[in-house]
């Protein structure tokens, strides 16, 4: 069937839910402006692909084609910098129930396009939500890292770290990605001699970038329907005006 | 109050559930043997304090009080090794709702213990629960890291990961902990000069120990209602089978 | 004495060399533009002084004030950029003895202007030097890293690795740094209310920077004596053109 | 030729020195117990090869096979264990002018019995060696990795990190390594079907080892000729003795 549908993911959709309410964004951060080919980016299809088809509203971002200010402020036009195209951006950020984070791997380290995104993403860690939360609770998080010899764990730990830092829930298995064997070599979604495209066979990048998406799915529909993590034990505001939850303050000190 | 509510704790607490059928297990790979005392200890108590407050079941194991042996099986005494302690350590895993690994830092990474801890885990990858997701689905992780100088951060992001990358969900902020300033110096909960303890003090500490315990809470109580995180591509055995969960699958190649 | 030599210096001076026709260069990866104040350039400071009072010529680059591209070729105007002030910043970095790598901390990870200085260091692994080397042996390279709470070794692990993996030689403890106790605080050189500035009391951070600084200089005296790393074993043009410097090749086949 | 030389050794060879008076010592930190085989060890006996060749004196040791206790002090047994083998492993460590650490990889991180051997070199940082300097200092490190799918770097970073932390020196390029294409698969040195072994024909992996061995007997090579890292400015009881070392020390508070 077009779709890849089988009688297999007929038996399978039981715990099938709506997720047409949810919106997902994808934030690329390669190197390369567009339209030059970004192979993180052709990774990022397969999960948009599912997304979509579930009735996921989708968009994506390269960030490299945008005029992102360095800086640990939500704008840093108010810090020195002539321009800043992170405050259209984080509007994104701040709609969309799903973040997942694309990087290319270089020198075994996510990007400096991802390090930057990591960077404005925690400048807004001052801000809260309507229940006093960190502005990220009740959002999900993943991340999709291609590159052609090494790194996608450690970059995947970096990221994934930042991300539930922040606020971000991670679901199980919350990263995917491609590399090849050690040295240089084609990178993900490269034409290969015989016709075929590199890394599209792999099956275990393409179950996992599967598995990740429908598990960032499920997470973020769990949230949404619970509105978002409950409001009890982390809320800054109410911590510093004296409230402890339980923490054994008296006798500890 | 004995146990430090105070009315702000009351107003707070509309948002609290019942947690009396949940179970929590910390292991603390600290490299002491009993009965040494652990730092790390020191600072799973308030976590610990906390959970049972609220009628969660905890347990605590010291890993290196057991003879675990090093490997990638789920029982290395089939593997030549003469003995293996892990066994009985698993059965605690596989029936805690929530884990949280403690761990001390030595030269910015996690302990050898814990390190050990994370292979053991890993060696349960072939395993599937009842819905035929990976054995750690449904199940909901955390760490707390103590060392005198530096590396919490780091230490969090290779624990968290190999939590989530074997199936454990991670709330917001699943990690806390205690360093102090550069340099050698006193670890957390050594007696000051002053009479007092050292980290205990620490708010930032205090309310990320508080705030991760109770998003460890939130999470385990959104799974256990839920039945887990839904299977629904994200079951190996499915995979195998030819389903592909609208992965764009013969487009793609 | 004014210079802060005491008679132990006078003794201990025996395995000085002259360190005269040395040249090093910090590139400081703040993420704040002149003339903001860089908590990491006051610790660059230290290590700055010790090497001009020993006849090494030292200059600073704080790169977020130059107009640098992201990319990982050497001059990004050939691919696609409008402007790329690289070009002129690697002229520096060619002709310097000792490359020194200053960065703060943000979540626990080094800067994005130090990602971004990474990739364009990489980006110059296809030039050789005159013995066929790869361009960066013969150079020496070191890190100083600055946070308010954590990740120094972290940091350093990072840039470290980078620095070796594309040709400089490390001595021992390449890096040093300073954080604060866990959670925000003052950082490096902020003014205490006693009218002290916060970390240069810290025994830990000085005698790292200072140790730090001297094995630079002594690694670097002795690959400048030695005419850089002895070329036989590690010319890729070599390798390419089939000999194999002892690899056991016809048998391991 | 039977080992492998070409006329073009010949002509590359003008830069070599003569290596006899050199120790080296592999520590394989394997998880697995002879005689199992360790795809690590393949990989060493690369290494091994070369510098036997050249005359430096070689051995190996597979630290599972040993009792070596956990712990950061260097015997266990003052310190609660019955019993630990670590001290007669540090002889050869200490005598050795080159340490090259091998480890597998597991979850993209390096193997606990690497951690745990970095530790137990840890526990020997507060032995000085005749200079009054680092014991490690004078010394030569490196490292080889192996895994099936990813982490090489990641791997590299931490033990490279810990090696010069302790005062090894790093040469460039300090590290080598094999992994495979991401997802499960053979290992290296495992027989593939057409007769030949995984890995052993990867240009990058065989090339990478080559050069680390020789960066390695290189700095090996400068460093015993002037008589390790000269002693001025990186003495621990010189600096508690008050010597500043050009440190800014007055003017500086």
């Amino acid at each position: 069937m077009a779709n890849g549908k089988t009688d297999n993911d007929n038996n399978a959709s039981s715990a099938k839910s709506n997720y047409k309410d949810l919106c997902a964004l994808f934030i690329n951060c390669t190197l390369k402006k567009s339209p030059g080919t970004s192979h993180t980016d052709t990774l990022l299809d397969v999960s948009d692909h599912i997304l979509r088809e579930n009735g996921v509203k989708t968009e994506r971002v390269r960030l490299v084609d945008h005029d992102v200010a360095s800086g640990v402020y939500p704008d840093m036009t108010e810090h020195g910098w002539d321009s800043d195209d992170w405050p259209k951006i984080w509007s994104k950020v701040d709609t969309a129930d799903i973040l997942i984070v694309g990087t290319p791997i270089w020198l075994g380290q996510h990007s400096s396009e991802c390090a930057k995104l990591i960077e404005r993403l925690y400048s807004h860690s001052s801000q809260r939500n309507e229940k006093g939360q960190y502005i990220f609770y009740g959002k999900t998080g993943g991340c999709i890292v291609t590159g052609n010899e090494d790194g996608v764990k450690h970059v995947a730990m970096s990221v994934l770290y930042s991300l539930q830092h922040v606020g971000y829930a991670l679901p199980p298995q919350a990263d995917a990605g491609w590399i090849g064997e050690a040295g240089p070599g084609p990178s993900y979604g490269d034409k290969r001699e015989d016709g075929g495209r590199v890394g599209f066979d792999n099956d275990f990048t393409q179950r996992n970038t599967t598995f990740m998406t429908w598990n960032l799915m499920h997470m973020a529909r769990m949230l949404k329907d619970a509105g978002g993590i409950p409001a009890h034990g982390n809320q800054p505001g109410e911590w510093d005006d004296g409230c402890r939850f339980d923490h054994p303050n008296p006798e500890y000190r």
